[in-house]
């Protein structure tokens, strides 16, 4: 563990009540392997808030019309525009077990940062929606 | 034009000094169609700032180890993301003429809210990076 | 007025008890003029609000190490980065009415947008703090 | 170096292709040091993006309109409202360097602490903008 | 309908189909009415979406060891903090029908202001995290 | 201490001029004990800043319309929404300290999580406001 402590304690496995059990079970079946991370292992002090955590992003996160890696780095974007240093760490180790390589990183970011800066280019600047973009 | 009035003018083609009518040419060319949005002619009031943005979207929004469209992709959720009205118009209807789908359009925000909620799960339980994450 | 109603009605002078009817006359007085922006109409709902927002505003944004055209041009960039629509409207009237020019706007916003491409870039790639920095 | 590590490494002078050793020359010009700071020898991983930002920083940062030294102020008023850690540290050392005393920077975040403030007040009230503030 | 119109259309009862009728049914239960916010007629563009949201919803934001009112207050600090302003408005409604005066919304909204207010001269000053908070 | 040095050095008791010993005095004597944190002693560097944050923050934190549990969970959703450390460290003590109990820590932390979510979901189909939410 590096950094601060989290607020609520980490949840070991000999720690976990049955429905805690099911849920790290879940994720060590889908996922393939014994590591369950610090994130469900804090969300784990309360048993129905890992649940349905756990559940909605299997739901969200699986092969639908988009695939997978498009969805990691879809997150990666929101997480490196909310700050948030877990998230971009978890990720981008998840985005890269699924293919993303270096220069595909360090491509997303530049697209990150670039909407970062034209986002605030036309905020600053109050520029008017366009009528051509409201024909849906 | 909807809503408030831009902060400075929009810069009409007559109006356009040489600088920026290269730049319009070359967005005219570089897209294949007659349409300037609102943004590039708000940004002409500064013809510098207006070429060097113009440069550089071409250069990252280009095919490269990741698709245009994906980098649509993450230029909406970042929009999302930084509540950008203007952005999330307009680049919702670039990615839809480059082949989103509805369902893909709804899947992505989908993805977007689940990144902003469990990015502030994170942050609001503190939960420390894992060891595993570090070992780049 | 434009756009959707506030939340709590716009106090009138008419409707100003005396506390708001105090600050009221000590804004005209400071501003040099009759003007009352819907801002503090709206916070005038809450009279303690009002008093103390006013009295931290004209204690925050007078002359002291930073002269006050350069306080409002950092006004308009957290604006701006907070995408606050009502901040840039009347921070950038407050900018021209102390000098600033349509120049100075677009170089202003170019750097906002620099600043905020370049943090992004920065936390997506999760760059370490030079040591030289650290030594205050 | 302190913290975690980043995504990607810090590309050395002896490790630096030569369009990234050009980038590196330029800014020891530029600046007048030899010290490169972890920013650029992480972007270096990627030598298009370190260009790129590198040629639009030195634009947009250097003196027009407004003096380098106000241009620093709102990259830090932009860095504190992201939470940019790396850039609130790097550009507060850029700031000292071109004159801002302590004094200054105290009232730098006191002004950027009461812009994030009323900014919520004005979102969380939904203050409508005044017709007077859009006659540009 | 105020604004500008919706990414996706609204779905109406008689476009509905079953499972998104369904979720119309429960809401209209749950809340004892007829009334459909917008919010959910254009999530039903996606079933799944919907669906998983609104059992979410319903999940978090009833009586547990917080009452739905505080709940309410929470949610409106968020969205002012955000900025969303649809949000605000559907959750300041919510608030109200739950016993939120206009007294407890100018508080609150005061509170949020001073939060972000102080939560970024924290982080412009880099305030260290005191020993004495990590003892938990 | 933990993490990086702050921006302006800690005033220690014996460092305080009169101003920020007054404050200190008050700090000590509204709360009941000795410890003065990290906040207030970098603040002191300014001490007019030092004394109007903590006089707002006594005005604003005190019992009114809502009580201070209420406004410091309030104060925790909005300090995890900006992602400040420092901020959800200090304010999650202060609640304890009136009483917030684990299980409300973790139900009030995913109510932030899900108002997230779903002003991202708003703001990225830009779903426009019932009028029915707007008849104040």
């Amino acid at each position: 563990m590096s950094g601060l402590p989290p607020l609520l304690p980490l949840v070991s496995d000999a720690d976990a009540p049955p429905e805690v059990a099911a849920v790290y079970a879940d994720i060590r079946a889908t996922r393939g392997g014994d590591f369950i991370n610090n994130f469900w292992r804090v969300l784990a002090n309360d048993p129905a808030l890992l649940a349905r955590t756990w559940a909605d992003l299997k739901a969200v996160m699986g092969k639908g019309s988009l695939d997978p890696l498009t969805k990691e780095l879809v997150y990666i974007a929101v997480s490196v525009t909310n700050g948030c240093t877990y998230c971009i760490n978890s990720h981008t180790a998840s985005a890269r077990a699924k293919g993303m390589t270096d220069a595909m990183l360090a491509e997303l970011i530049g697209v990150v940062g670039m909407a970062n800066e034209t986002n605030r280019l036309v905020t600053g600047l109050q520029v008017p929606v366009d009528e051509e973009f409201l024909a849906r």
